[in-house]
C-alpha cells in the first residue's frame, strides 16, 4: 500500500486533579480547543475519544458526538475507543492508522476520565471493569490486590528489594515538581514511597498512580493536511496495540508483560528504529512494579533488574534513558482513558522544544507506552522530532 | 491514495432474546465464531468490539482484549468502538476503513450488548446514557419521552395519522415471522400497534423495540486476505459516520435527521451508487417515528409521507424498497451496542442467496443505517453482491 506520513500538529492538555467544577465534556472540550490550534482547515475528518468508564464516573456514553457538537462540529465522524486503562493510547493508535493509512487526512484525538465525581470507595471498583467480571472481580480482586500478588512475586522470584521497588516514584516525582499540569509537584525520597501507608502488602501509597480527573488531545495530519507552518509537526513513526492472556492467572509466567513486548516491538519496528535511538520514553507506571515490568519488557532493563536500573540512575533526567519526563502516572497522575493521551502530549511538547523545566535536550525520538488492565492490552506508540 | 477493495467475508450472529445462560463474553465468542470460519489465515489483524454499555449492563469493560483471549486469540490487537446504539454500525465503519486503505488487511468486527442483566427499570436510565447527563437525562427525559415528543411533533407538523405511524411496525413484524434469529416472530395489524398499551404518548407498546441480548459480527478482509472461495465474498462499497446537534432541544429542525441524511449521502456517494439501485435498506426503527424520519432523512420518502409510503406498501417484503428483511430493531430486536451488526450480516445473508424464507430475490445492493441517540449519531454502510 502507498502510505502517507503522519504527524502530531498539535495538542492540548488541562492540568490534573480534582475538577470539580468541571463536567467530562467540559475537560474534553478544554483539551480539544488547545489541540485544534494546529489546525489547517475548518475541522478535522474525525474525531476520536479515549475514554475507560464515563459510563460510571459520569452516567454518560456517546461522547463522540456529544464532543463534535459542543466543538461546534456537529456532521463531523465521531467515535469512542475504549480498552480501559489504554483507552488514549488505542484511541491515537485508531486515528494514527486511518491518517498514516489515507483513509482520512486528520483526527483529533481527545482522551479524557472524570474519576473523582465515583465516591472514593467505588474507584477500585470502577477500575476493576478492566478484569473479568465473573472470575476476578468476583473474588474480589481489585487493580491493587492483583499488583499486589505480582510485586509479591516480582519481589520473590527475582530479589528484588523494597528500596529499589520505591526508585520508579522517586523518579516521577522529581520530574513532576516542574511540570506545571501534574497532580503531585513533590519531590519524594525513596524512604517515604517505601514507608508509606500500606495498601496491598507489598505495595504502598506511594507505589499506587493517584485518582484524578484530566483530559488531553492531538491532531494527527498527513501530508494532505498540514497547516501552515511545518515548524511545529512531531512525526508519527509507529504504533501497535496489542494483548496478552486476559487475566493474571491465565498466564504461564505472571511477570512477561507479553503485550507490551510485542506492542513495543511492533511500533519500533514499524518505525523502523532501534531502541537504543529513544531519547526518553513515558512507561505506564500504574503501579511501581507495573513501571518496572514494562521497563523490562520493553528491554531496556533485563528480567528483575527494572527497579534496580532505576534505582542506579539509568531512568532519571539525566541517566542513559529519561523516563516519564513530566512525572508519570504516579506523580503527573492517571486519569485513566486520558493517561495515553497525556505520555503523547508530553511527547510532542519534549520534540518541539517546549518542555520548559522538564525538556530533554537534543530529544529526537520517544516511545509512549500505556496499558489497559495488568497488560492485557498495551498500546506503543513512536514519536520523531520534526517532519 | 491506493484503495484496496474491502469485503465481507463472513458473518455469525445469535438468536436476540433472553439470554440468562450467557454473558456479554459468552454472546460475543459464539457471534465471532460463526464469523471467523471465512478466514482464510490464523487471526484477523484486528478485533474491533461494538457496545454501547457493557460497563451498566454487565460491570465489564476491556472487551476487546477480554474477547481477543477468549477466542485464543491473545497478542491480536484489539480494542472497543462505542457510539451509543450505533456501536455496532460504527465498529463496522472503522474496522473498514483500516481495510480498505490497506493500514491492515482484516478485521473482526463484533457488536454484543447484554440488556436484559439490567433490572428492568434501569434499562432507560441506561439507554439515556446516549443523551446529556447534565442537560436531558438530568430532567428524566428517557429516550421513550424523547421520541413521545418527536412523534407528537410530527403527527402534527405534518398530518401523520396514528394509522400511519403504525405501518413500519407492521412490516417489521410481517419480515420477522420466518426469522429465526429475531425476538418477536408474530405478524400483528396496524390495529393491535395503534390499541397497544401507551408508552410515551402518543408512542405505543408496539411503536417501542424491545429490550434483548444479541450478539452478530462481520469478518472484513481486502484483498491481501480473502479466504480460500470467493463465492460468498460481499463488497463493502462505501461507509459513513456522521453526527447531529447532539441534543434534539439544540436543533432548528427537530424532523431533519442530518445525521442520516449525511451519513446515507457520504455513503453512497463513496459507492458510486443511485440510491434507485438499492435492492433492500436496513433502518434504525427503534422507534415507529424514527423509521418513518429516517426513510425521510435517506430520500426515499418525501417529508412527512415515511409512514405514508409504509402504509402503501412501498416498504413491504413486495414493495418498491423493502426495509428491515428480517424485522428491523422492533421484531428482530434491538440489542444497541449489537442492532448495527445484525444489520450488516442480514444485508450479508441476502446478498449471498442465505436469507431462507426471507430472501429479497435477486438482491444486488444494500444499504444499513444504524443511529445512536435521536440521530446524534448516524452509521450508514452499504454493500454489493459478489466480489
Amino acid at each position: 500500500m502507498s502510505r502517507s506520513k503522519a504527524y502530531v500538529a498539535s495538542v492540548g492538555l488541562t492540568p490534573i486533579g480534582d475538577h470539580w467544577g468541571k463536567s467530562i465534556l467540559d475537560l474534553a472540550v478544554d483539551a480539544a480547543s488547545g489541540a485544534l490550534k494546529g489546525l489547517g482547515k475548518e475541522r478535522p475528518d474525525q474525531i476520536i475519544v479515549g475514554n475507560m468508564f464515563s459510563a460510571v464516573g459520569a452516567r454518560q456514553e456517546h461522547l463522540g458526538s456529544m464532543l463534535a457538537s459542543a466543538l461546534g462540529m456537529a456532521g463531523t465522524t465521531a467515535y469512542k475507543v475504549e480498552a480501559a486503562c489504554s483507552s488514549g493510547g488505542s484511541a491515537f493508535n485508531v486515528g494514527y492508522n486511518l491518517v498514516r493509512s489515507g483513509a482520512i487526512d486528520s483526527a483529533l484525538v481527545v482522551g479524557v476520565e472524570k474519576m473523582r465525581d465515583i465516591e472514593p470507595d467505588e474507584v477500585s471498583a470502577a477500575l476493576a471493569m478492566a478484569e473479568s467480571a465473573e472470575y476476578t472481580q468476583f473474588v474480589g480482586a481489585t487493580f491493587a490486590a492483583l499488583n499486589g500478588l505480582l510485586a509479591r512475586y516480582y519481589m520473590e522470584q527475582l530479589n528484588v528489594t523494597r528500596d529499589e521497588l520505591s526508585s520508579i516514584p522517586v523518579i516521577d516525582h522529581t520530574n513532576a515538581v516542574t511540570a506545571a499540569h501534574a497532580q503531585f509537584r513533590k519531590a519524594i525520597t525513596s524512604d517515604v514511597v517505601s514507608r508509606s501507608a500500606m495498601i496491598a502488602d507489598p505495595l504502598r501509597l506511594f507505589d499506587c498512580a493517584p485518582v484524578g480527573d484530566g483530559a488531553a488531545a492531538a491532531l494527527i495530519v498527513n501530508d494532505n493536511a498540514i497547516p501552515g507552518s511545518r515548524r511545529k509537526l512531531v512525526e508519527v513513526l509507529g504504533g501497535k496495540i496489542a494483548t496478552n492472556d486476559f487475566s493474571l492467572y491465565e498466564r504461564t509466567d505472571m511477570l512477561d508483560f507479553k503485550a507490551s513486548k510485542d506492542a513495543f516491538k511492533g511500533a519500533m519496528t514499524q518505525a523502523g528504529l532501534a531502541p537504543g535511538k529513544l531519547s526518553f520514553v513515558e512507561v505506564h507506571d500504574a503501579f511501581s512494579v507495573v513501571g518496572a515490568l514494562s521497563l523490562e519488557a520493553m528491554g531496556f532493563s533485563k528480567r528483575g533488574e527494572g527497579s534496580r536500573d532505576a534505582k542506579a540512575g539509568k531512568y532519571g533526567r539525566d541517566g542513559d534513558l529519561p523516563i516519564n519526563t513530566f512525572g508519570g502516572l504516579k506523580a503527573r497522575g492517571h486519569p485513566v482513558g486520558a493517561t495515553g493521551m497525556y505520555q503523547i502530549a508530553e511527547s510532542y511538547l519534549q520534540l518541539t522544544d517546549q518542555a520548559g523545566k522538564n525538556q530533554v535536550e537534543g530529544a529526537k525520538y520517544s516511545a509512549t507506552q500505556n496499558i489497559g488492565g495488568v497488560d492485557s492490552t498495551s498500546a506503543v506508540n513512536v514519536f520523531g522530532r520534526g517532519a
